[in-house]
């Protein structure tokens, strides 16, 4: 339980706060956003808001605990709008590297990334959770959830059109834990033709299951900004916080289950030396 | 047409038959495999066989030429089984990112990836394919197709068990085209409890449809040796040629289907001076 | 003049707003923090609370827009200590390249880099500061404030010892803007014994003026963790609100007096086509 | 012996075919070639056939295997020419690290690299596998053969012309093993005139011992488009099936005998830790 | 002690001879210049003399070795000026790294780079000291002396003008240790005017103590030439042999001060596997 | 003509001196050593002492400038012996291109590397040399110049055995130039067995000429240290300054005869873009 501190969020801590957490606990959730446009109405922290909603309420409902956000996120296809900001995919990996390789000296074997970027990011995110248990750190268990994968259960039950960038179920999301960064007045109707741009291989809705055979055609941002000159992929107009609520309160409860699974299970089989307890500021091999 | 062309792949050609081709035509398939074991009946090179079968034949068929496969991927988590090979992800991209500039630089413009490993090359190859576009080469489409997209119309209908790595689909696949690889004595219904290993967010088929709610758990090769000691994750009890067969003109239908549209298709929005046709040996800029 | 936008935080805006901005404005700052202890009273992110206050105070002040923070920074001689997550060197450069060119990629000619974390940030900072304008982009100026050099004038009359890693002047400065994240039972005079540890050519403050000839002599954590058992440097007994008020106002009217002199300058010589105004979501060369 | 195996080459084993070899063996051919145009009448894929061809037979003879092939080289002074496609040489590198790295997993510890393009493969062949002995496996042995050292014993006797890139040789090589590739209504006399192009410190012929003090003078591929406008630096007019076959036999002769010497010597030192034996799916310190 | 070694230059000895002195010995210098631009009077090896007078006294006097200079730094922004050569940051860390690691193998324990160039390069030489000894090697001290900190005690007492690159100090420095490379006729008044240049954040003097607040702005190669037409930033016109002479002989005293200290001192806490004696010619772990 | 220049090091010349040269001359040599053992009786610095001999001197006879010496170089094969310090081959790429795009910056446009070290830098050097003209600078010729085969008609001639690492040739060639670095009283005839180490497939003698068929196998450090305790690889006994005149004077002929040959010629075609004079100070594009 981390309900005898302060705060859920490891940079609200001291060091003896977290040295006394890790002393029962072992496992982190870390927010990964991105600054890319989402349209009129979207601001373009979006991602991050969405990743920093899920990781807080789990944190508090787990009674864990949760690295600072990242706010950059590999957005290349953005570039096209002003205020996005990118990394390229290589350094998103080295961060997630650096990242998990700090906690891991510590003694944090649960290590959950919460991804609110979708697509783009996931490569980065899963290549560099994989492989830096592989080659450095077997005794570390990585996680990577993102609300395309999460709220499959939740998602067609609740949305009003196909979901995509700066959609209505990430705008509800952002819309009831963060209201102030919503336009609501420039929710809208506009969405990109993808049927006209991708061919019968595209996919309209991230959600969209059994669905089509697709083919992934990756755009430039320049041809992301004539395609969908508003940014936005697909109507926002019926996003609201009660919307929002219902998709934010699932997926939260979905981590909160996987982190009790987690917790508890030792399933996966790793060496003995990893499974030997790590001394707090102990020196890793 | 290639029709006046010996061969379909590039690497039986001479660079006059080439630079014929690419007089009038600027579409290629690039074939990645993986070397990386496949259970007691599958060969090591199961994943090249695939990305071989569905470029040769969708080439044929769509009369276009395909590049030499690659017979390495990113297959750390395989390592804990004999005559495995695996290219870091990094080392992936840089090939990718390589031969996509060497392909543009002779005026290739359409340039096709198959990859036959599904989920963990992709993350390398879809984002190279995206990051040299958005970087380097605007002018270059580039597009990736994966049997575990590319199939979701027909596996379903076909396959008698859940399919994951080893499965009866691709098996089966490989049994039609390179029989001489199957050990047809060994198919069996070997199979990973993806349940008790993942817990409740796994998922135990790579063609599962709408399903669970899922969080993306990497395992390491020592992790995935003791929970699939066979090597293979799903029966593939019930691989047949037949099978094979109805699966891979399902999907080599559908990629002449993506070329016809992709190159009759002029849609998304390039620089003009990206559409500059570009003289052969011309340096690029 | 960003009076007409709801926010300072580009990731609060739209890139609507961010467009409308950049008509007339052609400046950001971007704030760096670390997640590194701050001994017993101080929490791990205090050095991104120091760039947050800075950046959006002199944001304000000067009209501008400031980037979201990066929480995480070049700290690998704290992870002695739970709760450190460090950047290499490297990985920092390559995050500072990326968002450079992203801003420059919509018009952001001015981009300052505000540091919270002194010392070890800034060879990644400078360097990267340098070396993006030098081989990339001549036409974008670049600059890199950090409290160690832009409180020079007032450190000396408003703290009460020598200042290094966790004292006074840093934890009053965050005591001042966010309180809660100091825990004020802990102040103490905790503080290494530089002389004894670093020899006659060390320093035991960051603000000493003239003071010794001095020589590099770069610690490991484990070595740190030694010398500084509670990770406090200098004594921070004497923290105050009132002190963090005075120290912090002073350096935000030194940062907006640079901007004030950065953006009605133009006396660097750049290439004349860097000069060019460059279009709202033109392609950079 | 590899005689009870179906295959020598390793992608067509299964992982328990290559578990059952390491019982009692621990050597491995991997075969390097590039995609690289070669004159009118040679294919793109020549140095891949050299290397195919060279590998297989000495696997044979030898009773070892042979990794799949890989189809691309170090190839960069031929992209003047269609259909070339080229590594850089870090690619190259770092692609023979993950090799070599993924085979000493599996207790592989003596791997030869079988170089089929000569000169400038071998910088990144010759150093990636020293480096990844000195560095990082110094239990496993490596070797980088090439027909230009390999057969200097017969070359002289057997062949007409000067040999260099697309010559009487290696034409003849690949005529002799894979016979439609070779368009041999375009065999020629073509060749540079590397006495104009180089000046007295150039070579004609890479076979030429003893020969001029030459200096090394790398080409661009546009200036090599221009030295050599069909792609061929020597004549290849007299190639004919039996040179290569005296060619291929003298060469898989050497590499057999080779084999022989390597797997009974044990001189080199090596720490005794890497000398104790590695069991199958053992993880590697 | 060195005295019976015929030279204190690393590269003058035989193996054995740095053998026999490894035996009572762990402690060694490295001399850093740049070859960058030094006005009209000043050779472009300039910081490379310094490092070299610094390093070879010093020795001596101490009785340590030094390893052979590096002639290249990081000087990008002297680029603009004919026949500066320049190391990018990281090729320069990279050479850090691998010249410790090296001499790391031998027993080498105390290795002090000395750096000629001020500034730029120390970014570089400081991240790589540290970094190294953090991720690889605890068991080793580095450190980083640079005659802008090790002469504060008497630069100002013995210079007429402010100083910067080119100015009075460094010159009078290598006019007094190696005359033949200064042109003493074309020393000048000639400087930057950085307040115009830089604004009320510059500082103009590398030795000013106290001083300003700054903020660093870097400039960009051609920026500067327009800067300082003649490449030299301070006045040098007061330029001797006797002030180069106080200079060096102040700044040797401090190294062999700080060599004596940190030879005899063994305070900060290193694991206690690095302080057990590597004999010579062992294998790092 | 350099004459009226005060020295052929660049080091020693300011850059007014440099600029009045490129006014009429785009020759430029760069001297390559390492710092590595080489025996009993040479130097560690041999390596660069052989290019340093070679580059003033020939640059004194051809009137060109030399830029100053890098003495570390890729030695790791020889890190078994104290005192010797390497790059990694990855390291030294980068040293490459960054000296190339420097010197190319100010107009230089024939870049010759003399190499003193023989084979294992010639990896890097050749690569280097020819990737920086492929993908970066086509309009700036380089070339890599070795003893190894800048001396093949010579070195038969008049050496006394088979020559290798710290043989007769090398030694001799230090011992005319800088006799103070060579222990004569420690030439010798130890010498490795290399038919017992490498087998029927190594080579003894690096000037060998026709000789065997040979295939490559790198030694890790300490095998090369068992294999030649005194880091010796052939006998020395022979070396006399007399013949290591006549060495140096015929490679310094042969050096001068290249570039009287290369600056005259102009045959190689390059893009219309790169011949056009490039003024001092212009900055690349």
């Amino acid at each position: 339980m981390t309900s005898n501190l302060p705060s859920v969020w490891l940079h609200e801590l001291t060091w003896e706060e977290v040295a006394s957490y890790l002393r029962t606990r072992d496992t982190i959730l870390v927010p990964f956003g991105t600054t890319e446009q989402h349209g009129p109405a979207g601001p373009l922290g979006l991602d991050g808001y969405v990743a920093i909603a899920l990781a807080e309420d789990a944190a508090r409902k787990a009674g864990v605990l949760t690295a600072p956000p990242l706010w950059y996120g590999d957005s290349s296809h953005h570039l096209g709008f002003p205020g996005t900001i990118s990394l390229r995919t290589e350094t998103l990996m080295q961060v997630v590297y650096d990242v998990v390789r700090s906690l891991a000296r510590h003694g944090f074997r649960r290590i959950l990334l919460i991804n609110g970027h979708k697509w783009t990011n996931l490569a980065a995110l899963t290549s560099a959770a994989r492989n830096i248990r592989e080659f450095e750190l077997p005794g570390v268990w990585t996680a990577v959830a993102d609300p395309m994968y999460l709220a499959r259960g939740i998602a067609s039950a609740i949305k009003h059109a196909n979901e995509h960038h700066a959609g209505e179920l990430e705008v509800s999301h952002v819309l009831y834990k963060f209201p102030h960064t919503i336009r609501t007045g420039r929710l809208s109707d506009a969405a990109c033709d993808f049927d006209r741009l991708l061919g019968p291989f595209g996919t309209s809705d991230l959600f969209a299951v059994g669905g089509r055979d697709t083919i992934d055609q990756p755009w430039t941002s320049s041809e992301q900004r004539s395609a969908a000159p508003t940014g936005q992929f697909s109507s926002n107009r019926a996003a609201t916080a009660e919307t929002g609520k219902q998709y934010h309160e699932y997926m939260v409860e979905r981590l909160v289950e996987f982190l009790a699974w987690w917790q508890s299970h030792d399933e996966l089989s790793t060496p003995a030396s990893a499974k030997a307890p790590r001394r707090e500021g102990e020196e890793l091999p």
